[in-house]
């Protein structure tokens, strides 16, 4: 395991705003094209690798009708915002859902596309479907990542298995996903030592997106890159569901690569988080967040615990625990 | 530097509660003694370690006229409250500031006193005056521990001399204190094997006080105590000028040690720190902060920009780096 001298800058590393997809859920997903178009046109002038749009669509799990516009998009949804701009330096992702996105029909060749990266999401039971859509979108000609959410949930020797079964796949990152943010940083840099052993040798890169239910999205994400992920996940202002992300603005500042500039970001915080915020739209670490991440479970009971004005913390503690 | 385990518990670690000191900037002090006496028997049934009063007066530098009850406070006021509660499990502690506390003519005898710990803060520049005032904090028969405030801007001579004063002074513990919330946890663990190489072999402990201007006051807190600091400050709900503190239930919930109980304190924040947050009190990382502590800056100047109303969150940073 690697330990980087974070005082200079690794080129390999990556920055991936998830802002529309992850930050789509304070809103369902009903982000103004002014506001897509404005946030690329802010990743690119701050020198961001990666934004990722919505979700890739196709199968029958997608509710289309109950979701904002931003919520699942393809080449023509994403081209249409992003051709207005002039820009095409910020590499364009999507999310492709295990047992959602359908990769075979929805997915065109790589040559007639404006999409970069493939993002394969699946929890650990669905890893032979997430490696058919791996191949799939690597046939195609995409970067693919393999992201396997609530790893805090899974078997060790599970999680090895398929680590192996990922780094015999053409996949090219492999992401460390702390979906109910219950990791100590000290218990991600163990983990992210486990997939790099196992990833590294068929030259596989690690990716890490984070939750802040803890306050420690931010932490984990830095000490996981310290220790040698090439991938980082972040949204602006740390928007996201629940207790939010890993905030951008503070990853932009902790990276030194003289490319990344936080002012742009700074700018589009003003100019649209703000208003937004002010529309009623809220994350962020709170109390029942904190619980929840360190008992290991979905954020959503914490989520309806607030959305219901309740403060009874210690009953919703026993909630947790399933003692009453 | 020792490398705990953290699943386990180590028995040296005590917790410090700073919400009566460092959360009353967020209401001028103005605590009701009903709020005091509750999260002195909270945190007796939570099993917290210490509960830090305000600060020891005595000095001209002391405005008592402009500040609320409990900034200021002496063994007759903290007898006041805590008497009623029947209790004396948690250790009483006080702040005594290099130029603003009189450790001669306002610190009766320990054996006349219900304090337990005197905290000496001072700026680098105070260290002689730190040391006469551990000293006679000492004689009298206290626990002492040095908080040397905004490390951060310390040069690493400067402070190296310092250390090994204190190494050779009569003090108990030595803390690192990150005002401006400047520090990466990497750069946490790196100063913490500074501090313990010159102090540890006098015996002297290792103290961590943070600030969350980056979001980092939890994972800097706990990393630090992975490595061996054995006094850990918290503030229940992390409340604290500005940005905020490190949380004291996510403290606890990270801490393993069976004589801890979040229950309490959660229970406190119910019937307490919602109150406060609903009468206006505010406190909490946002993006002023962010660029504050990136900038290792006192965070005051975010604090302003905040209570303007002002959301130019480039020209702050413009304003920040002083090239405007």
């Amino acid at each position: 395991m690697s330990d980087r001298n974070m005082m200079g800058f690794c080129p390999s590393i990556k920055t991936v705003d998830s802002t529309l997809r992850d930050g789509g859920y304070v809103n369902n997903f009903n982000f103004t094209d002014e506001f897509v178009q404005d946030l690329y046109t802010s990743l690119a002038a701050a020198g961001v690798d990666y934004m990722e749009f919505g979700y890739l669509g196709g199968r029958e799990m997608c509710n289309l009708a109950d979701s904002g516009r931003w919520k699942f998009c393809d080449d023509a949804k994403i081209r249409s915002v992003i051709e207005k701009t002039g820009l095409r330096p910020v590499k364009i992702a999507v999310m492709a859902d295990a047992g959602r996105s359908d990769c075979d029909n929805e997915l065109p060749p790589k040559d007639e596309s404006v999409i970069d990266l493939v993002r394969v999401s699946c929890y650990i039971n669905q890893i032979p479907m997430a490696l058919d859509m791996v191949k799939t979108a690597k046939a195609k000609g995409y970067e693919v990542s393999c992201n396997l959410m609530t790893v805090s949930k899974v078997r060790e020797n599970d999680l090895a298995a398929s680590l192996k079964m990922l780094a015999q796949s053409p996949v090219d990152t492999v992401y460390i996903e702390d979906s109910f943010g219950n990791y100590y940083p000290e218990q991600i840099v163990e983990l992210a030592g486990k997939y790099l052993e196992i990833l590294s040798p068929t030259g596989k890169k690690l990716g890490f997106h984070g939750y802040n239910s803890q306050q420690l999205a931010f932490a984990n994400t830095i000490e996981c890159c310290r220790v040698g992920a090439d991938y980082l996940d972040a949204t602006v202002a740390g928007i996201g569901r629940g207790a939010g992300n890993c905030t951008l603005e503070s990853l932009l500042c902790f990276l030194k690569n003289p490319k990344y500039d936080v002012v742009p970001v700074l700018d589009f915080i003003t100019k649209h988080v703000i208003p937004l915020k002010n529309s009623g739209a809220s994350w962020g670490c709170d109390v029942p967040y904190i619980l929840s991440g360190m008992m290991n479970t979905n954020p959503s009971s914490a989520a309806k615990f607030i959305r219901e004005g309740r403060t009874d913390y210690s009953r919703f503690m026993q909630e947790l625990m399933e003692i009453v």
